[in-house]
């Protein structure tokens, strides 16, 4: 039985929650990795996928700037480089410079790829639309890779950032 | 290590895939559920959530309509329902009436809550945007609900549609 409550208290039924890496160039060429938990697929053909971003955020100049970004899905042993990327600014450090995460070129866009990830997608900047207090950047996957080691995804599991691997019951 | 791949073996990598219920009513006032795995928060102030659905869908159309529509966070024990949500038509048949889920009236939207789910939030439709094949929908979040027995969220844990509860490792 439903009972009516706070949004902020209802929400915490969400976890564990789903993460992912996006990454595009700012002005200067650097690029810059966010962690994100609002994301979702958005088409199946062709391959969209949709991330929300704060509307302040140093990342949504970037891909603004860059049209275009990956979609890393980390994988559970990078929660220390999702902690890291989700909590600094680009406007503030090179993130990538500044952490033990590898990188790879990607093949048909100006970004790169997380190597230990589960998976990276390289997107072209589609559309984007406002929400609120964030944007929603809508992708279109034009290349696609997978680790060459099966590996788990990372989720936010808990409240305060807490991440991990998820198994079914 | 990243090696290019196709789209469709990369995205396989995104179980499990959390998933939510949308209930709008039709032009008939009938509640017509849909089971979605492509949805996001999307706003923090106000609170916002987004989901994708294919253009065709019925469920598009009855949320057009209605201007309104419920979010439902299924609960583990409702795999049956979700799965019958998200493969029947509302164009064809009475969904909730043939289906054996318990409703509750909405607070602040005419539609309804789903009595067993985690959680349901009421959404007015705030806006639409075209992504391929699916149409985003983002609902400004205006009364929420948690059950008040403690329950586990519903994902999909595997290909085929393979439903359950997920824990953290």
């Amino acid at each position: 039985m439903q009972q009516q409550t706070d949004y902020e208290l209802a929400v915490k039924t969400k976890y564990p929650e789903q993460i992912v890496i996006a990454i595009a160039r700012d002005e200067n060429g650097k690029a810059n990795p966010v962690t994100i938990g609002w994301t979702m697929i958005a088409s199946g053909d062709p391959p969209m996928m949709a991330i929300a971003l704060a509307t302040k955020r140093y990342s949504a100049h970037a891909i603004r700037h860059s049209k275009c970004f990956t979609i890393a899905f980390p994988s559970a042993d990078m929660a220390a480089a999702a902690l890291f990327f989700g909590s600094n600014s680009g406007a503030d450090i090179d993130k990538l410079a500044n952490c033990d995460c590898k990188t790879q070129p990607a093949e048909k866009i100006d970004s790169v790829l997380l190597a230990d990830a589960v998976a990276n997608f390289e997107c072209t900047l589609e559309s984007e639309t406002v929400a609120g207090d964030h944007i929603i950047f809508i992708g279109r996957i034009v290349c696609s890779h997978i680790n060459t080691a099966p590996k788990d995804r990372l989720y936010t599991v808990a409240e305060g950032h807490k991440l991990g691997s998820v198994s079914a019951d």
